[in-house]
């Protein structure tokens, strides 16, 4: 009995990891579609998102089923709970990423960011992967030292975040106000990603220190 | 024993209400530090979020508490589990009226949003605080009718958050693109804290029907 239980506690993390995995991937395509303008790629990160959606849903009910059946208690219990909120924060990164998308095919064929921005959101998309897939790591190896490394990407993110911001500033003439909003928007959505792959880290210490976050 | 566990649950539920009422005021005072650049508003709003977030901490520690001395199973562990997602819910708006009042202060002593779009503001300030007020009433009286007229609200916020996106875009030319980022990003506040709402809202209908969402 004990052994299908923690065989289910383990399936909890996979779903995790596998989530986790799925939106690193549409975050990446998201920036390629937004940046080449690629309808096609937009579209299947629109589409994909579902797959991502659906994935939480039975996540959350097999972790409210487990917690209704095994009464778990001190480490298990705060486990599931864990997991129910990295759920919730990995299941927003993938809505990020199809916002991301999004202003891809509303502004198809064009590039909805100036060209002299490109680079700048480039990495951002490039940084935003990064921190999927070290979150992925963090969350399969419990991997505290890892997670204590996440806020310097996440400080990398805001820096680019601010720069976006003061290029917009700087050569105001240059842009339409329709590139104004659409690279507010589309700056935020990155940084909003990385702040949920950092709160998902912050878990994982909390889970395996104790810490408060 | 079960009285003192009901009134744990019970009071679990006032907080909820308190936080939700903490957040509605903040959001009415925060358009108001927006759109009357008033500074002293603005900083106070920005500080009392710190009590928002107390109250989650402090909430969440409740609850799990709960969850692991009483091991409830069904209805009260359904109410527990949906306690914890509210209360983030709740918490993220705050952030959201705090982010507005930053704005406030950023741009002191002018007022960062353009004269002819200050009304759509208002507007939109007085549909999250009717929010705010009647998820408070949902949580407190479960009442599932009022829950479903939400949407109607984030309906006419989302309209009013499309109207000003057409503002910005057709009156181009007298706008700088500083007011652009602005009005941008306070528009996506007032739609997150609409959508949070909706969120809470639905919770209780899960939590009184059973309906998933």
């Amino acid at each position: 009995m004990r052994d299908v239980y923690h065989e289910e506690l383990d399936s909890i993390g996979r779903t995790l990891i596998e989530m986790t995995g799925l939106v690193g991937t549409a975050m990446g395509r998201a920036t390629t579609a937004l940046l080449e303008a690629d309808l096609q790629v937009a579209e299947s990160v629109i589409s994909a998102d579902d797959a991502v959606d659906a994935l939480q849903r039975e996540l959350d009910a097999r972790s409210l089923d487990l917690l209704a059946r095994q009464q778990p208690v001190a480490g298990d219990l705060r486990t599931i709970i864990t997991s129910l909120r990295m759920s919730a924060d990995i299941e927003r990164m993938g809505d990020l990423a199809r916002h991301v998308a999004k202003v891809a095919r509303l502004r198809y064929p064009d590039v909805a960011v100036p060209v002299d921005l490109r680079d700048t959101i480039g990495r951002m998309g490039r940084i935003a992967v990064d921190l999927a897939t070290k979150t992925a790591e963090i969350i399969e190896g419990r991997d505290v030292a890892v997670a204590r490394e996440l806020p310097v990407d996440d400080d990398a993110m805001d820096d680019l975040h601010r720069a976006l911001f003061g290029a917009l500033l700087d050569k105001r003439a240059e842009y339409s106000t329709e590139m104004a909003i659409d690279v507010t928007l589309i700056g935020r959505y990155y940084e909003r990603f990385a702040d949920h792959a950092v709160s998902v880290s912050k878990r994982i210490i909390f889970l395996v220190t104790g810490e408060p976050h």
